[in-house]
C-alpha cells in the first residue's frame, strides 16, 4: 500500500482489514479469478475513496463492521471501473502492475470488471444498509458510466469545452469522492446538514484531483504519476490545460496542429509548448486552487474531532502533491 | 419483437409495456445512448425472460407494475451481459441488427453494458422489491460473469468434461431462467413451495435451451438460428455434442484435428462430420430431451390456470423449436 495514510495508523490497520474483506469477497472455486484480482488490490494505491468513507463516518455512530463493508465495495467499485478504464485505454500498468486486459485479454478484463460490480451490489444487498445509499451509489455508478462514455464521446471533439469539461470530471470524478463522505456519514447516522457538508467536500477534492492528474499530462512529468504522459491528448482527449489554452490562442495555432491527420509525437512537444505559452497550465492551476480551498473552506466547518484534524491534514498534502 | 407470443395479445401486450420501461429508463440528456441501445431494444427476439417471469408471477398476487419494472431490470441485465458478450466474440450482428461492439466499437460498448447494469440497480433500489431478490438477482449475475470467465478460462482445454460444461450452462444460462421464474413468483407472494416448484422449471428450460442453443453449431442450419455455425468450435468453446464425441472416439480423430496449430474451415467441416459419427449430437439431444421432459413435469404440478396453460404450450414449441 502506499504510504500516504502512514501517519495515521489507526487508518492504515482499518484499510488492511478492507483489503481483507475485499479478497474475501472475491473467494471462490475459479481460483483464477483471485490470482488475477488479488494483484490489483494489493497494489491499493491509496485507497483515497474508503478511507475518505471512514473518516466521514466517523462525524456519526461508528460501526467498524458496517463502514467497513461499505468501504469495501466503494473500493471494489472503483476497482472494477478501472479494470474497464484500463481496457478502453489499453493500459499495460495500473498502480504498478500489469493490468488485467494486458496479463488476461481484453475479453477477460471485461468479465471480471463484469464479476466485481456484480459482487459489490450483492454485498451492498448482503448487509443492511439504507436503501437510498444502495441507490445513490448505483445512481453514482451510472454517472460515473455515462460521463466515461461522454469523454470517449467527445474525444477529437473541436467544440469541447469548460462547460462539458466540468461535466464529465464531476460524474466520472468527483460524484464518487462525494458519495463516499456522503455515504459513510448516511450509514453512521449524521443529520442531513452533515450529511450535505460532508458530500460537499468530497465532490471538492475529486473535482481538484482530477484537474491535478489532468495537469500532469502537460506538466509531461512521468516520475510523479507513473503513467505514460500525454496519453490523454494522443487519445483525443482535451482536458483543462488544453481548452483554456485554445480559448486563448487567437492565431489558431493549436488547432491547426490537432487538425493535423496523426499527432505524431513532434506535435504533441509543440502542443505542450503551445499550452504553456497561452497559459492554459497556469489557468487550470488556479481553477485546481479554487477547488481544493473551497474543500478546506466546508472542512473548516466541521465539528472538532481526530478525523477533521486528519482531513485538515491530508487535502492539502493530497491536492498540492506537485505544485 | 418476434412472433413467438404472438397467439398470447396478453403477453404481447404486456411485453410491449416493458420495452417502454426500458426505453424510458434508459432516456438521457446525452442522446447517443438512446441511439445506441433502441435499436437492440426494439429488435427484442423472444424476451424469454421477462415473459417467464410475467407468466410465473401470474401464480400470486398479480401486481402489473412492479412485475413489469422488474421484468425490464431482467431484461435489461440480460442485454447488458449481451452487449459485453459481443465484445468477447467479436459478434458483427445481434437480434438481425449491428451489435453496438461492431458499430460504436468495443470500448463504447463496455462502458454501455456497465451503464445498462447500473440502471438495473438503481431500478430495483427504487421500487419496494424484496432485499432477498435483489440479493438473488446480483448473485445471478455474479454467477453469469463467472460462468462465462470459466467458459472463457477452458477455451481449447483438452480435458473439457460434461461436469465442467454443465456447470458453465447452469450458471450462464440456466441461472437467470430460474431467477425470473423465482423472482416473479417471490414478488407475488408465493408460498415457497410454489417458488421453488417455479424456479425449477426455469432452471431445466434454461438447461434445455442452451444445449439445443449448442447443438445448431453442429447441425451447421444458420437459417435456424441466423448466426454463424460453427463459431463456438472456432472460438475453442468445447459444447456438450463435441465434448460426448470425443469420449466415444477411441481413435482419438477429433483430438488429433483439434490439435492441429488452426482450425481452419476443413477441419471444422471434418469434426461435425465425426461428431455425429461418434453420436454426439445424438446424446447431447438425448440430454436436451431429458431437461425439456423434466420441465414439463414440473409444470404439470402447477395448479390449473392460465399461466399454466401458457407453459405448457410455449415449453415445447421453444425446447422442440429444431427437432
Amino acid at each position: 500500500m502506499s504510504t500516504f495514510w502512514k501517519e495515521y495508523p489507526e487508518i492504515t490497520e482499518e484499510l488492511t482489514d478492507i483489503k481483507k474483506i475485499i479478497k474475501e469477497s472475491i473467494k471462490s472455486r475459479e481460483k483464477y479469478l483471485e490470482e488475477s484480482i488479488y494483484p490489483m488490490v494489493d497494489a491499493g494505491g491509496k485507497m483515497l475513496r474508503p478511507a475518505f468513507l471512514l473518516l466521514s463516518g466517523k462525524f456519526g455512530d461508528y460501526d467498524s463492521k458496517k463502514m467497513h463493508n461499505l468501504a469495501a465495495v466503494i473500493e471494489m467499485l472503483h476497482i472494477a471501473t478501472l479494470i474497464h478504464d484500463d481496457i478502453i485505454d489499453d493500459s499495460k500498468l495500473r498502480r504498478g502492475v500489469d493490468t488485467i486486459q494486458s496479463k488476461y485479454g481484453k475479453e477477460y478484463a471485461v468479465y471480471i470488471g463484469d464479476f466485481l460490480f456484480c459482487q459489490c451490489i450483492t454485498m451492498l444487498s448482503k448487509y443492511d444498509y439504507t436503501t437510498e445509499n444502495l441507490r445513490e451509489i448505483s445512481k453514482t455508478i451510472s454517472r460515473i458510466c455515462m460521463s466515461e462514455i461522454s469523454q470517449y464521446h467527445l474525444r477529437y471533439a473541436k467544440n469541447m469545452n469548460i462547460r462539458k469539461y466540468i461535466r464529465i470530471i464531476s460524474g466520472k470524478t468527483a460524484a464518487l469522492f462525494a458519495i463516499c463522505f456522503y455515504a459513510g456519514a448516511r450509514e453512521a447516522n449524521c443529520n442531513e446538514a452533515m450529511q450535505k457538508l460532508l458530500g460537499k467536500i468530497g465532490y471538492h477534492i475529486g473535482m481538484a484531483f482530477q484537474i491535478i492528474d489532468d495537469l500532469l499530462d502537460y506538466r509531461g512529468d512521468t516520475r510523479v504519476l507513473g503513467k505514460n504522459a500525454l496519453k490523454d491528448l494522443k487519445r483525443g482527449y482535451y482536458t483543462l490545460p488544453l481548452i483554456y489554452a485554445l480559448k486563448n490562442d487567437k492565431e489558431k495555432e493549436i488547432l491547426k496542429l490537432l487538425n493535423r491527420p496523426s499527432l505524431v509525437d513532434n506535435y504533441v512537444d509543440e502542443i505542450i509548448r503551445l499550452v504553456k505559452k497561452y497559459e492554459g497550465i497556469e489557468r487550470a492551476e488556479k481553477v485546481a486552487d479554487r477547488y481544493t480551498e473551497k474543500a478546506i473552506y466546508y472542512t473548516e466547518k466541521l465539528p472538532d474531532c481526530n478525523s477533521k484534524k486528519i482531513l485538515r491534514e491530508v487535502i492539502p498534502k493530497l491536492l498540492k502533491r506537485s505544485y
